[in-house]
């Protein structure tokens, strides 16, 4: 997609053919810094701190670091500590793990002669499938959109939690890829948008996306949604997931099970947009099983944004001395969603709906555990 | 209440027994400052502002506010401008409309020699009035909090949104006051504090209340309260009100309908604690009927806080040049609220529990619009 009108990828090669390069998604939306990542620990300093940030765009930053990593020590006890230490980043988002899976899995072959450059291929191979996985969701997504306008015959108004944009992905996103190509099909859009704290995805980065698209949108409290939805400003919500059970729970930034409430009161569609990627195959009870990542309080106390002064300054909003709790994600029950859009087209959040689209995926697990 | 451990009201005479005295709750948690108003645009000013907030709150400024007018213009038209400016203040919490219909009915009786000291003399039985229900509301509701110690042996966890505390009343609070009169009693208790964007009152204001009397308290952002209530860590929600219908709608800081959907989605007790003067005994549908106000964007866009340096600065914290709305208010419908605790006891949220109640109140409505 689009800063200043030229077209960019949050992740890519440098010129150098060996250093990765990012947009330092922790300066948006008042600077676009890209960052270079020369190795190993660059890359897991990135995910950790939210340089880069989103399902996708993590786990091909996490395949990236792999890469990084066999320039430093491509022997197996190097491979091991690479996906170790990069594992260790996140603990919610699934794609991380299958990323290093998938990687670990295709070094480790003994074919492969050279361990970096195979490292560097497959990187750059899951990056450019994302783009086309984020590109297919966006397709099947944008039916939905097209469909509310042809019934209501006014622009569509979507509600999005956090930031599942682009800048989420390596291009597209999830959940916005279907915006951004319904726009460009002329259906008119306007997007809620919850600024999403305490971090301010929404805020700071769907707002800042939305607008290089020059795509409608309003921002708002995450407390709004609800009372916007009583009053039928929301045609239907769309967000992302940070990792989905194969029955069709959702793992998504915190607050986004209270939209879902909202969504399921009012009557109000809530789909979540997701690569198959997302989808841990395994787990069956999303509130029980799905580790919940604990963030700093600060990130809760603390707010940091532009001074009038033009600087970049961080104030604590909060009354000193109180303690925080921060945790990052939430579970919104199957029950609770609409549907599922992926690459494949759009499931219903079931063991069934999700497994029809992905049989192969469904199955080898059933047969794993039966 | 207590600042640094001195008893405090939020308002009071000064020493020349007619300049109002308020704690000015937008430069809280960081700075305590008492701010004079000497006068009806003062009055007005600082109820706009939010110098002063919370429903109860606004109806004794208010009532000051009129006697502040009434040493400006005592005659006819002095008090109806005066009424006029000060209604036009805020347009959710009917306890102002209350408040200023009382006094103007009080004023306007052709015995009263002296409107000047006769509107000080009213307004300062409204304020020891206020006290005198929000205690009452504490004592009704800190059964809730004894009984749930009872059932389960161990500390109570409460989560509130926004600031019902003291700060928000005279003193005691309505949401608060049941905890402070637990907390008084020995039963242990912790209070998860919902930042409540984007004003942030309850991490900058009612956690500063709970931190000034020693009760155990975690601020959380607003998207938190689904989790811990999916995960069994909240014991009972209590929020407090700004309007509510003769039916039991309860029109409070935005959302509070989200937290509202949670508690019932999980089994957890939600409860309104409000003195009977929020009741406006005329509406039967809050989500059709309450006007919910609109508050600038900058509202959601910037945020204050103190810096490092020390100095209070404002910094924006969203994207630059993109939209935002404020709605300041939503509705939770009386089917999620499990009672209403009011200075006579604890009712259910209907038209039936609330009549029983308050049966003159409900009975002189029914009659007017029979």
């Amino acid at each position: 997609m689009n800063i200043d009108g030229c077209p960019t990828r949050t992740i890519r090669l440098a010129a150098d053919g060996e250093t990765v390069e990012v947009i330092d998604q922790t300066r948006l939306p008042h600077e676009v810094v890209v960052r270079p990542l020369a190795s190993l620990a660059d890359a897991a300093e990135a995910i950790r701190t939210m340089v880069v940030r989103g399902a996708p765009l993590i786990g091909v930053t996490a395949a990236y670091g792999l890469a990084l990593a066999m320039r430093e020590d491509a022997s197996e006890a190097g491979l091991a500590h690479a996906v170790e230490t990069l594992a260790a980043t996140r603990p919610t988002a699934v794609n991380l793990r299958w990323a290093l899976d998938r990687m670990a899995a295709a070094l480790g072959r003994p074919e492969v002669n050279d361990r970096t450059a195979e490292a560097y291929r497959l990187a750059a191979a899951m990056a450019d499938e994302d783009v086309e996985t984020c590109r297919a969701i966006g397709v099947h997504g944008a039916a939905l959109l097209r469909e509310a306008h042809a019934r209501t015959g006014r622009e569509v108004n979507v509600l999005t939690h956090c930031n599942a944009g682009w800048l989420a992905t390596v291009d597209w996103g999830t959940a916005l890829a279907p915006i951004y190509v319904a726009h460009d099909e002329g259906i008119p859009l306007h997007v809620w948008v919850d600024e999403t704290r305490p971090r301010n995805q929404g805020a700071a980065l769907t707002a800042f996306e939305l607008r290089q698209h020059s795509i409608r949108h309003t921002i708002v409290a995450d407390n709004a949604g609800g009372h916007l939805m009583q009053h039928g400003r929301v045609d239907l919500c769309i967000v992302g997931s940070d990792r989905t059970t194969a029955t069709g729970d959702v793992a998504n930034k915190i607050g986004t099970y209270l939209k879902a409430l909202a969504a399921k009161d009012n009557g109000v569609p809530f789909y979540a947009a997701l690569p198959s990627s997302t989808i841990d195959w395994t787990l069956a009870d999303g509130v029980a099983e799905i580790p919940i990542e604990e963030r700093p309080a600060r990130e809760v106390t603390h707010m940091t944004g532009r001074a009038e002064t033009g600087g970049i300054v961080t104030v604590e909003i909060a009354s000193p001395g109180s303690p925080a709790a921060n945790p990052a994600f939430d579970v919104t029950p199957a029950r609770l969603v609409t549907g599922i859009i992926t690459e494949r087209g759009i499931a219903s959040a079931s063991t069934a709906g999700l497994a029809a689209l992905f049989p192969r995926e469904a199955g080898r697990v059933k047969a794993r555990h039966g």
